[in-house]
């Protein structure tokens, strides 16, 4: 899993009928490093725990992603499976 | 799943006969900032929601990308799920 | 999915049983800018459709590459599904 | 797998509820050389082995990681497998 | 899959009893250029193969990499599913 950061949202009308009524979330990696590049990428996850702009989740990709629902079938590879409450990262086992 | 354009088609006459007349798209990952190196390689996804040239597409990838489809055991690792109709981003939220 | 070219072959005589027979090809991502830095891997697939050297391929990867094989539990993530005839990519649609 | 380290505690209140009692774990990759650049996504694994702050780790990755579990339906894609004892590593194998 | 060179020996004591008896080898990835940064990840494979120091593995990720052992339910993501005899690269199709 990875710690990521909710910076938005995505509609989307015409889909796959499985995703009907899923909620996505536009997620942003974070890094150890506050300066260091981020991943760039625009990542989308699907979300259940009700995850709102600003908040840190945890997310989980791949095939297991899918088990957040009950469709055993759906074609996601990344869920929001909780919202954080506190990270205590040791900073001096941190290697920046 | 990420966010992805819609940048060509692919054609393969020979080829795993499971993927007959399945239609494929040649997809380009779209990033936070407008003037970040972009992910490089010629991405290719099945699609089955119909896209077209200059879309941006919802993308997943993996194993449950196959749930597209109702072949159960399909050799593909990356499916368009959904044209996008827009997206939120909170600018201030987004490290870039 | 993503788009390579096959640069080699590869052999191994002592490997697991149940890849007696397999042909293996090493290939090579392909990029969108002539002049961008390759994914740097000795990437090595797969193949049942027959590539050859300097043949562009459609490769696909992870757990779904087994399919392109009638055995099921093959320890393989990565797979030839297809010789590539064309690839139209719109250049206006890319950022590089 | 990877070799990682552990760098953190993290905890979640509202999450996915099959994840209840699960004990998760901030890990940092480990490179080969000690000055390289580190993996700077914050990530994240769920721990059974009873791994503490800064003790080197064996991490899975994606599907199979749920099976250090018993249940089946679990949605991590990483987990500690095992707390390393030592790592002997040829340095004159080893292309830094 | 990739090529990837043995460069050392992992020991775990405390680790998923699954992994009882399993053989872990340290894995670094190979590149095509001499002088490229090489991965720089310490990853980890089991092996079943008797793989040794110095010798030139193939090595398969991922779900799929568990059918190298008899167990279904394996939580690894990397097995050496075969040592490698020869690779004959085209020098003159690769791109560096």
């Amino acid at each position: 899993m990875f710690v990521g950061k909710v910076v938005g949202n995505l509609w989307s009308t015409k889909k796959d009928e499985k995703l009907e009524g899923k909620r996505f979330l536009v997620i942003q990696k974070q890094t150890y490093s506050k300066n260091a590049a981020t991943e760039d990428d625009i990542l989308v996850a699907a979300d259940r725990v009700g995850a709102g702009i600003g908040e840190l989740v945890l997310v989980t990709t791949g095939t297991n992603s899918k088990y957040t629902f009950n469709d055993e079938e759906l074609p996601i590879d990344m869920s929001v499976i909780g919202i954080i409450d506190s990270i205590d990262i040791m900073e001096n086992e941190v290697k920046l």
